[in-house]
């Protein structure tokens, strides 16, 4: 679906906001005691037309594109025109969703589960890997190798709770030209990416000239949500499994592991990244810590 | 339950093996081509008495622990005795599980999700926070800090998939004087405490003296899992969240986050620590890559 060719309709959304780190006390091997700041975890239970649906380990940082995006990835709401409203309450830790048509054979679609490999969202409702075998990513697409290294130099330099209170993991969407248009954090990755869907969504943002950066693994699960929202490119710190590999090449996803400083390794996709060797020639990027 | 106390019994379970990394080609930042071990990912579907109960991603490298400990973890069976038997075959991607008695309120019991902050096993079956306020670890359990050192270098040293292929996560268990009893490694961490959980099942082995590393985060989830197996140190080589650690407190359960090295940071269940500061001034144990 080209979402671009909806108009702009924006569901009535809240805008709560939550601690994101707390501090504990901790003992080090000396016995020296200091305060240390870690990331918030909570429960967010979502409700979709008064049914309570799942409840999401959170950080908190993005509750309401969290759920949108939740909604989305899981193929629960087809549009987001079908979304009337998202309204977070930190007090109760919950998140109401309202509807136009509800939610389609929600028994039979929340049956079958797939306890998957990803940090966060472990749960993906049945038929995702039947949807694979529908997905094929745009061939034309190219990335420069001067983009992902602009990718990884801003990454590197973002503040972040993780630079603050470690232990989330970073999900980010860049245009073609290495531009940064959202990054999310989250005590669980899949919860950032599906944050990044529903901002997507929201905005009638395609996928296809859009490059995906996940501080995370490339297992099967995050390669099947890049392949879902359209996004032809999937970069990580971090490396890949067998079956994300697999999801990767079938759908024709350039993956691009273990990106650091100026290092990187293609595992799929290769024809569409546009090498320049003469970058090498330059004085390399810091690495990240 | 004290499983000690329990008649040894041995449910008849498959030895199924299966081949845990697998080579892909690589172009680096120069395109020059290479090969790269990655871990092997694969859907094992549990049937219990030939009910579809959940499909977990997995690594495959022991997927008959795996599957008793998910049962036990998930509090699916409440005793070891109820399993006749687990019989993995790969050539399908499934385990079957013959019960003596089912599941006691299947239907109620898978009917409640929540989707964690953990790799892995995303999908708790409802409950486990109310089983929580039910637990309080042992007061008297003591962890010197030569055994924590004993610990970390024990796993900086062992073989591992993770030291081939990376992307997974490991999880050990230990005696409370540092002895290596299990090693799982997995694509999930839960996985691969799991696997843990059914081996010391196996074995009615008790949790009380014992100490639990994981190379993951400790997340609400692993706290759950460690205190559920009755273990009162849970060590890892990263850090924690909010919930892991508001979890530890109400259990009573140490927790020794960011362990490299000398280095460690005693979040919880401080009481428990034996300190040797005499330990510090030995030349220091080389840190992990």
């Amino acid at each position: 679906m080209n979402q671009q060719d909806l108009p702009r309709y924006r569901p009535l959304l809240s805008d709560a906001r939550a601690h994101l780190t707390h501090e504990v006390s901790a003992l080090d091997e000396r016995g020296r005691a200091s305060t240390i700041s870690i990331p918030a975890e909570r429960p967010l239970t979502v409700y979709v037309d008064k049914r309570e649906l799942v409840t999401l380990m959170t950080l908190g940082g993005a509750p309401e594109a969290l759920t949108l995006g939740y909604l989305r990835n899981q193929r629960l709401v087809r549009s987001i025109e079908d979304v009337v409203s998202v309204q977070v309450d930190w007090s109760v830790d919950a998140v109401a969703v309202v509807t136009r048509s509800g939610i389609a054979d929600v028994e039979e679609r929340t049956a079958k589960k797939v306890v998957t490999t990803g940090c966060g969202q472990g749960s993906v409702f049945g038929g995702l890997m039947d949807e694979v075998e529908t997905i094929s990513l745009d061939d034309s697409a190219r990335l420069t190798q001067s983009v992902v290294y602009r990718i990884v130099d801003t990454i590197r330099t973002q503040q972040s709770i993780y630079k603050q209170a470690g232990s989330v993991h970073g999900c980010a969407l860049f245009s073609n030209t290495g531009e940064l248009l959202y990054f999310v954090e989250d005590v669980g990755r899949h919860n950032a990416v599906d944050a990044i869907a529903g901002l997507m969504w929201l905005e009638g943002m395609r996928g296809e000239d859009k490059v995906f950066y996940t501080t995370g693994r490339l297992t099967s699960e995050m390669v099947i949500k890049g392949a879902q929202m359209g996004i032809p490119f999937l970069l990580s710190r971090s490396g890949t499994t067998q079956m994300g590999h697999m999801v990767a090449e079938k759908v024709g996803m350039s993956l691009l592991a273990r990106c650091t400083g100026k290092h990187f390794l293609l595992l799929a996709g290769q024809e569409r990244l546009v090498f320049e060797p003469e970058l090498l020639e330059l004085p390399p990027v810091p690495r990240s810590a």
